[in-house]
């Protein structure tokens, strides 16, 4: 017997989140999939959307854009993915056949982009409705479990994205700014490409300690006590930064990210940021830097997949805590207030243990 | 019998450039060429060291980096030029050996960058000394004359660097922000990438009407009368020019380039700024475009030079005027005031034509 | 009133080409579309599959791969075209969601390829069904005539297609070999990339002269009284072609192609062998040479459709002939003997006329 | 006091290598440095030499090209490294400054490509010339002793090459077929680009175990005993390689390379072959693969002793043997034998162990 409602996570307005019950979700067009959720997680994206930084964001939507589960339904049009496969789900919702998506360029779907936990109903609940479901869900191999498959639509995309972006050639020095969970992930997915260095920088030592002992970062700056451009400098020859990324979005941190970059290095900015920066343009001239702009394109989740399945990445120590979805609200204030080293918080149905 | 003296424009410290009686250079490195110069020109740059916005620009130098000339005598170690060559030459002089060389990055050269009337001596003058001469001088062939050769080194080469950082990809539409000279060099460059459409936008319509006139630009915009970014829009489904490229460095011009843009589009900054500009990345978020600051990397300048005798570019017309060396002030004033219709004053000495 | 029976050119098995009646195509498939043809054509792969050298053909099948007509129904999934819009067709069949498809190789996708007219029914009738209408379907826009898109989805995405793989650059030379069809459309291609020089080469002095004729290329050679390989050294300073497009598939044109080519260059093999060809690696060694090996995938038929309408392709002049569907036996006579300076068959319904 | 000759191994015509004594080196141009050997390598393609089979190696050479030393003296043009620099060589000679080092190709430098140990006295020696010095000498760090950079000029770049040229992506299914000297290095360099997977085949099981035990390959296949193309397809969904690196240069290993990539994928050949293969376009036709064909192209081998430096790359498991100049007569014999586990030979000089 199934229940007819759930549990979910609302986003009620300007500062309101709150859990309530919600009837289950049902297909409603043929590309659709259904979803039992497994293990979703909480984003710095949810605070956001909650503080009203996210214009896009409806009030009223169950919130949670990055989870593992269960396909409990598909509609006649979806190929890919069957009932009682276990997938992961993209943040961004495409097309697959729009101009963006015949591109590349996902995020900017003329019929999608960041739609889950935003526009339409999330995965902070225990089903989801995921529409073009060929395109949405990843299917994962039994090599990859739920925690290890967790990240792979949003955080892991993100940092992946940034990654790609830096233009990172073997033997360079890749700075990475912010050790959160976005460039926790970005420092593991630079390493693919084959970098003799990463720096991390990170005002939290936890954080910095942590990308050392996932064996992420090869140097650990604090801007609390490093002139971090000038240390940078000082281990390249005086150059900089072969390419940077720019995964903190703090106060100083773009000024950081092209000051400690070498001339001629590529900046890719993922972090999201609530203000303006200063783009100095005539103290750059010359310097002949490329700036890259983020927001994730998730187009290579089977890339991920594949390279989790090889032991290439692991992002499980991220995920530092666990919590029912019944005290999603505790999880929360946990992971706003960084408390008890938490990186991560991810979230189970209650009855999760009974059911696995 | 040669004379023991020649006139130089010199630059006196800021706001003075007059013209004076200088030795004649002599080569001092066995790498060095000295040049009979054959024409020269007047550039945006030289009024940028006249008022004090240069400061690496030495006062008493020689101004002037831009020129076409032939050899009378090389050091012992230049091997690709002889003396008789007829040459032009590249604005930066770099080594072609140190980590910015070896990776395409002359501009910021170890032992080079601009130089020629900014550090040293340039070619506003009868000789000139230029150093790295195997890397500092391009062969020209009879195909080309002085005058179809004279941008090869800085102006053309900074529209080139410019067209090849927009990432320009066949059937795309095109936006060029200023129809100066950069600006026109630029879309005759972008042409070289199939785009299915240039857009010029310039407040001269003078020079809108020569970039339609040259064949370079099919759609003319005007930001004194038009919204450029609205008006890309309309031509391009909504969604904004495929790539950017910002050679006005005016007021509101940086801001247009990236709202002209579409998502994911490429936007080429190679305009020289005097201020410092608002990077508003909280609006861009998500529309992910990607940002090349310029000055330029001359590397290709027998690319350009192959182009140019095969008919496939043309830069005369934006030669708009020619005065004798001993004339430049005049040639200064005109090209200041923009006016008669200048675009670029080229400067010969005054014997030119009784000796060519 | 609608007929229920319509003319078609079918594939017998070996040597068997002929017309007979069929039934109207009728939807299969929510993807599908079906499309009344406006102007097909003959291509040379129809004589391969005629000639048994296509083992994927099914005999029985009707031919035709490139055509240009009108939609007159849609299944329920398909959303890019509509009843009424005049289209092109891609010659290969792709589900735009596969591995192939994602990483852009739509030629090799796991549900389709060249599938119309060789595995299923082509255009060479009055009506044909086209599976993935969405990606199968090309919008044309009212600047681009019948004639002016005919060739998009085949011969211009193959000559597109040769020309992207040889990385051309500005200022290169490049020499093509074979100026049929394809041959024609890669320089047409070709010189979107911003070559300095096109030099063409075939046997058949017609086509030389039409490739001169049609501005697309700089230098004829024919083989029968030139040696290629040399005269293109003699060009280049001795260094050989910087990019090669061989699209002629004879004797001794692999051989040529990679003997004119200059160390280090890219040369593309689209042409269509009918024999093993030999690869003499110690020769070769040290040339460091690359050779990309083809087949066409058709992704960029909307960027093809922008620069016809801009006027910067135009492939009408290879349509030389045009026959009613009733006598197309002829038609694949006149194309077959390269009779009457023939280069491209089209062939129309035999009411087009009163119809359109 | 200083000897005036030294032990040299010498090329004596088709057939012969032995020692004899030659006089020490001397500057010949300012651009030349005089090394001292510290340790030499003995290649493959010395035996190539002697086998007849490099044409453009001229009888009475001094043979090697792999090496690290101390310089002793510079010409008045080298400016990188000076006398007392410990440095490793680059098996190519170039100038920097034509065509094609401009462009990067400087195995096809118009005035060097393979030049040391083949057309002018290499480094099975005790001293060796280097022409064009700051281009053929790469400056060591304490980090990286002799052992560990005696493979940066010449197989390990080979290596790099191939892995560069083969377009891994993160998360690929890399197949490398041979486990000799470069096909290790290539499997080592493959995991710079970040490949899920990498598949070693080699006839010689103690290699395929070497390559295992070092970290390097994740599957073995031995052609011997498996089906090299059908074993691939088992491990990738039936699909093929996603880039193959041709490193064996064996009787059947070209057609197995083809053959075990899956459509539109990279194959590499970097293998020296002694016979021409067949490359059978018909059967290829539609897979729409990309073949490059190698030889190295040196140029990377400061990012290369970064990686050394970082521990990202350690090649010294593949020095197994360490013999003497005196001695290198029986270290020419183990080589070619393959006996005793040999992978690569080192020489130093004989009384090495009192001078270092």
């Amino acid at each position: 017997m199934t229940a007819s409602s759930m549990l979910a996570a609302v986003y009620g307005g300007k500062g309101d989140i709150h859990l309530e019950r919600r009837p289950l979700p049902l297909l409603q067009d043929p590309a659709d999939a259904i979803v039992r959720v497994r293990l979703s997680s909480i984003c710095a994206s949810d605070l956001h959307i909650r503080n009203g930084a996210v214009p896009r964001a409806v009030p009223g939507v169950i919130l949670g854009h990055e989870f593992v589960g269960e396909v409990t339904a598909v509609g006649p049009e979806v190929r890919k993915v069957r009932v009682g496969d276990r997938v992961s789900a993209n943040v961004e919702t495409f097309c697959g056949s729009c101009f963006f998506c015949r591109n590349g360029f996902i995020n900017n779907c003329e019929r999608g982009g960041w739609e889950l936990g935003c526009r339409i109903d999330g995965c902070q609940a225990e089903y989801v409705r995921v529409p073009f479901a060929d395109n949405g869900l990843n299917l994962l191999p039994d090599a990859v479990d739920d925690t290890a498959a967790l990240l792979v639509g949003d955080v892991l995309a993100s940092g992946y994205f940034g990654a790609e972006l830096a233009e990172i050639r073997p033997g360079d020095t890749v700075l990475v700014l912010g050790a959160g969970p976005v460039g926790l992930c970005a420092m593991s997915c630079a390493r693919l490409f084959g970098p003799a260095r990463i720096i991390a920088s990170d005002v939290l030592p936890e954080r910095l300690e942590l990308a050392r002992r996932m064996g992420l970062a090869d140097v650990l700056l604090n801007p609390a006590t490093d002139d971090v451009p000038e240390a940078v400098r000082a281990l390249t020859s005086g150059r900089g930064a072969d390419a940077v990324i720019e995964a903190a979005g703090g106060r100083d941190t773009f000024q950081t990210a092209w000051q400690a970059a070498r001339p001629n290095a590529c900046v890719a900015v993922v972090a999201l940021y609530e203000e303006d920066q200063v783009l100095p343009l005539p103290r750059m001239y010359g310097k002949n830097l490329t700036f890259k702009t983020g927001g994730v394109d998730a187009v290579h989740s089977d890339r991920l997949i594949s390279l989790i399945a090889a032991g290439r990445i692991d992002t499980r120590p991220l995920v530092t805590h666990v919590f029912p979805l019944s005290r999603i609200m505790e999880a929360y204030s946990l992971f706003e207030r960084r408390a008890d080293g938490c990186v991560k918080c991810a979230v189970r149905p209650d009855d999760a243990l009974i059911r696995s």
